[in-house]
């Protein structure tokens, strides 16, 4: 079935091919990724959708020498099988195994590291910029979704390009926009003509020929343009400076192939729209792209998953039906997402509560700003984001929202270690960044119940508040009864232990504790709140303790065990505080669950911790802090 | 001479003139303006380019309750002397005087708080949709800078906003772009007629008509947005969703009044493009915007300075220099701004280095991953970039440059207390949000050598790294030979004292703790590094002394006070950690000094920490942490 595919290792393997060989090579593709990401799961839809126009770079492009830039990269599967790991695809988006973005440590064909959306187009222009510099003549391309269009930075990027006249090709894969026939035809027609170099010389000349005249160029280049606008969607990108040539079919190798290549040889920002369609080749994915964006393991015939969860609600699903809750007996409350509606949990909300739900699309900059505006008014935002995208927003935090200590609750996904998504997603930061903000309340609930009682806290409060949880099931609590306010800044004492060591637990770790608590017979609290510390309460088990563990899935620097420490430090105690936590290093793609014993954020590495400082102290000073 | 102007406290008295008073009421604001100004210093050009604006926006619309949202905030001055605030107006940017900019706790009429660009949209959208949710009939008025719309986050507000087809005025006060004559009086009689009611009544039967037959009304619509789009600039905003008008002049009442007026009746987004001319009025600030952009006190007649610096060089100085004697050496360097060329000691650079040097706007996200993209080619971009607008870019940093380990160069300016700009631009959090970023080398000079050594380390590493200095001057120290590398995480000890205490110096506050040394004969440290510490003198010091004391002019939470003590929290000592820096809270507007004084981070609040330590213990411990 692969013969092609097997002949094919890298891209002179595909360029040595005949053009008219290549639409099997994309069928080869299609069938591998379907089989290959039936039994791995990853991102299925996107990858089909950009068969043909990865076929297309690699073929009309010198790689690596010419530089790919591919935005947010859930896209560059295919790349990837072109460009020697088609062996290794297997392992993809697991512990050990190739990353599900592309990685500049992973081939010399990823010219950079993605996995957030809409940085392509900064980094390509940094990249033609410097090949100016260095009188290098290599083409450099960012290929950018719609969807990541819609961010601030790309716009920044684009204005930025088009200012300096930079060398540089943005392909626009489009998946979203329908076009109809009509206009299609006509500007399929178009954009072979515009694309042609005498299109471009012409026009040069052409532009010399008026350059005495300034008033009539300026006529004349205007009325080009909107002559352009009249049949084209690009007037947008022609005001910001760049050629735009489109729409082409993006799964029609005739169409892209001799446009690419003539790409290539041209000057200046050019922006080439491509339109294609997401799970192309694939009909449930064809039919359902939403669904089928990211799959679990799947059966490729029918489409259907080959586990289901099972077992205790998604901390996800938890946060969903509490904001559905709170938002039916409170009209003030509105929940907001950066285009994250499933991934947050608001399908629900935004069902039952249409004009309060407010996707804002991939502009976290402008999402809490927009939450600000609202709480103005009176209104009670949530902000539903996951950590890494907050620091997208970490001056919106501070500048719009903290400083006027404005009541916008922010909902804390995929807080701490992600999983397959490995580094570029990772939540580990946020109890850092967040703790010097004054004014912010911050919240790491342990289970479902604190979560439901941490989102109505954060509505009772008149300033900004956090909660965080990660991207795992709860518990498994019966829950009854509506969210209430928790008392701020009030831990609780789990355990009454007898020993003289305690857990000062941060977020979801109860049970784990628990269990490690038996040997030393050791207290266990579950904290709540990172800000304000229940210093009361700290200021007790200092002295009723020898030693303070803390527990945390975030970096240990500027985390809550930090903070424990600087207060403990305050006082006139012999107590000791051992932080555990996530380490200096980016945390690698792997099973949530593998990670945190890895970086003994579990009950082994919690009773190993416990244990050591059980011993006299020489040997408990050497109870290593991972 | 304010013979109309004394009449004026609110904007109720303003309203109750006659349209044909408000010239003289422009020409007694501006009088009042330069007299106060010159007086105290603060933003003199913006502000009076939008007198006329201020004037027609109050006058025409019904403030407090329609609401005003000004971005930056800087412009607003004159809507300051028309809500109350003409008698305080004094003691602007003064320690307890009246904000620099709009602020909701001064004022009702100051709706949002500002201070960063290009907040005002998203914001005002925030709020327009509160309205609709809440049935008032309520006008949202955005006014925005061209400058501050090169940003990203100004577009989200814009995509969002047509999407939303919420009803908002945009007011784009354009003072750059130079229309020329022939255009602006086509557009001044079209921008007349399209804010008209008729006008608008017309469009709606004529869409209302065409409704049932698409394709037709597309065409139409198409066909209207390029006929307009041949005589106005405004494509772009029409491309998003927004009914353009303009260019209208922002100096003409006659012009601005009936067109508020209009706009105030109509629904959905609206963007009204004003010109206007920064320092209008004034002619040594018409003939050099730049230069009188924000003032120190002078000679309203000559426009002279009072006072002249005198002194030390300000470290922003060190820095340009040091850049250019590092640029000259290797050819690799650039620089990178986001619009603060000359607050950031670019001028000198750009002059000797043109095609490496990058002023990217107000586009401080575009600007990092831009500088990630050269790295990636083997370029070493330099970022120039204050504190505050650090935080715009916090995922870029993490996840465009740290993850990939790229060698960009941060030179952090107005790092800690900024003085008469308060908390908006407070730069009191970049070592609590560097500090748990992976890859990072975070460095603390202590004088302008320190400095300049500094930036030498950083381009040495194969990492990122930054460097953070305050708005303020150096030491003033004799400057001889180039930049030279310093060692990585090696600190440096300043006086080897006889005492039980050591000072741990994080920054230019050595003169302060060698003076406060004296008295119990400490020692003093050069700390230099944040990350890494040097952590071998820390546990050599940890058995040689009873008590560390940190300075930092940061926030104590997550600064570098608490990786001092997280570090010792792990050796088997008995030494005790005091941290001084700033308190979790925003630090007001003020002068440097008076503000480091408040907070015990000069000679006599280190003396006092030093003494109170050296007391027996149970003394000891009440030594106040501010």
């Amino acid at each position: 079935m692969s013969q092609l595919l097997d002949t094919i290792n890298y891209p002179e393997d595909l360029r040595s091919l005949e053009e008219s060989q290549l639409p099997e090579l994309a069928a080869e593709l299609r069938a591998f990724l379907l089989e290959s990401l039936s039994e791995t799961g990853g991102h299925l839809g996107a990858n089909l959708g950009t068969v043909e126009l990865t076929l297309a770079l690699h073929y009309a492009f010198s790689t690596p020498r010419d530089r790919l830039v591919w935005d947010v990269g859930h896209q560059a599967y295919v790349h990837k099988l072109l460009t020697g790991r088609r062996g290794a695809f297997g392992t993809i988006r697991q512990a050990g195994g190739l990353s599900g973005f592309p990685k500049r440590k992973e081939s010399p064909y990823d010219t950079f590291g993605v996995g957030h959306a809409s940085t392509s187009i900064s980094a390509a222009l940094g990249m033609a910029q410097a090949a100016a510099e260095q009188g290098e003549d290599r083409a450099v391309t960012a290929i950018i979704g719609d969807g990541a269009m819609t961010a601030g930075m790309a716009f920044e990027a684009l204005n930025h390009a088009g200012h300096l006249n930079a060398n540089l090709l943005v392909i626009l894969n489009d998946n979203e926009m329908s076009i109809s026939p009509n206009v299609g035809a006509l500007s399929k027609r178009f954009s072979r003509l515009i694309a042609g170099r005498w299109y471009n010389r012409m026009r040069d000349n052409a532009d010399r020929a008026l350059a005495r005249i300034p008033p009539a160029r300026d006529f004349a280049k205007r009325a080009e343009e909107h002559f352009k606008g009249l049949i084209t969607p690009g007037t947008l990108f022609e005001e910001l400076g760049f050629n735009y040539i489109g729409p082409v079919d993006g799964h029609n190798l005739e169409e892209l192939l001799p446009i690419l290549t003539n790409l290539r040889g041209m000057d200046g920002p050019r922006l080439l729209h491509v339109v294609t369609r997401k799970g192309k080749g694939y009909e449930p994915a064809e039919n359902e792209p939403t669904k089928y964006h990211g799959v679990t393991p799947f059966d490729p015939v029918t489409g259907a998953p080959r586990k289901s969860g099972g077992g205790a609600q998604a901390y996800t699903k938890v946060f969903g039906d509490a904001l559905c809750e709170v938002a039916a007996a409170d009209a003030r409350v509105t929940g907001i997402t950066p285009a994250m509606r499933e991934g947050s949990g608001l399908v629900e909300f935004e069902q039952q509560f249409p004009e309060r739900f407010f996707d804002v699309g991939i502009a976290e900059q402008h999402a809490l700003t927009f939450a600000a505006g609202q709480a103005c008014e009176g209104l009670r935002p949530v902000v539903a984001i996951y950590s890494t995208f907050l620091q997208r927003a970490y001056d919106q935090l501070i500048h719009d929202i903290a400083i006027q200590n404005l009541p916008v609750v922010f909902a804390i996904d995929r807080a701490g270690i992600v999983g397959p998504d490995g580094p570029t997603h990772g939540g580990n930061f946020d109890l850092s960044f967040l703790r010097p903000i004054p004014n912010m309340t911050i919240m790491t609930p342990a289970n479902e119940l604190d979560l439901r009682n941490m989102l109505a806290t954060g509505l009772a409060l008149d300033g900004p508040s956090a909660l965080r949880y990660p991207k795992d099931k709860a518990v498994g609590l019966a829950m009854s009864g509506p969210p209430e306010p928790l008392e701020v800044g009030k831990a609780e004492v789990v355990r009454e232990g007898n020993g003289d060591q305690a857990l000062l637990v941060f977020g979801p770790f109860m049970g784990a504790a628990l269990e490690a608590a038996e040997a030393t017979d050791a207290t266990v609290v579950n904290m709540r709140f990172v800000k304000p510390l229940d210093t009361a309460l700290l200021a007790e088990l200092a002295v009723s303790h020898s030693h303070l563990v803390t527990v945390e899935e975030n970096a240990l620097a500027g985390g809550a065990g930090e903070a424990v420490q600087a207060f403990i430090g305050t006082l006139d105690a012999e107590v000791e505080v051992r932080c555990l936590g996530l380490p200096d290093a980016f945390v690698p793609q792997g099973e949530r669950g593998a990670l945190l014993t890895e970086y003994g954020l579990d009950a082994r590495g919690m009773t190993a911790c416990l244990q050591e400082l059980a011993q006299p102290r020489q040997v408990a000073r050497e109870c290593s802090q991972k």
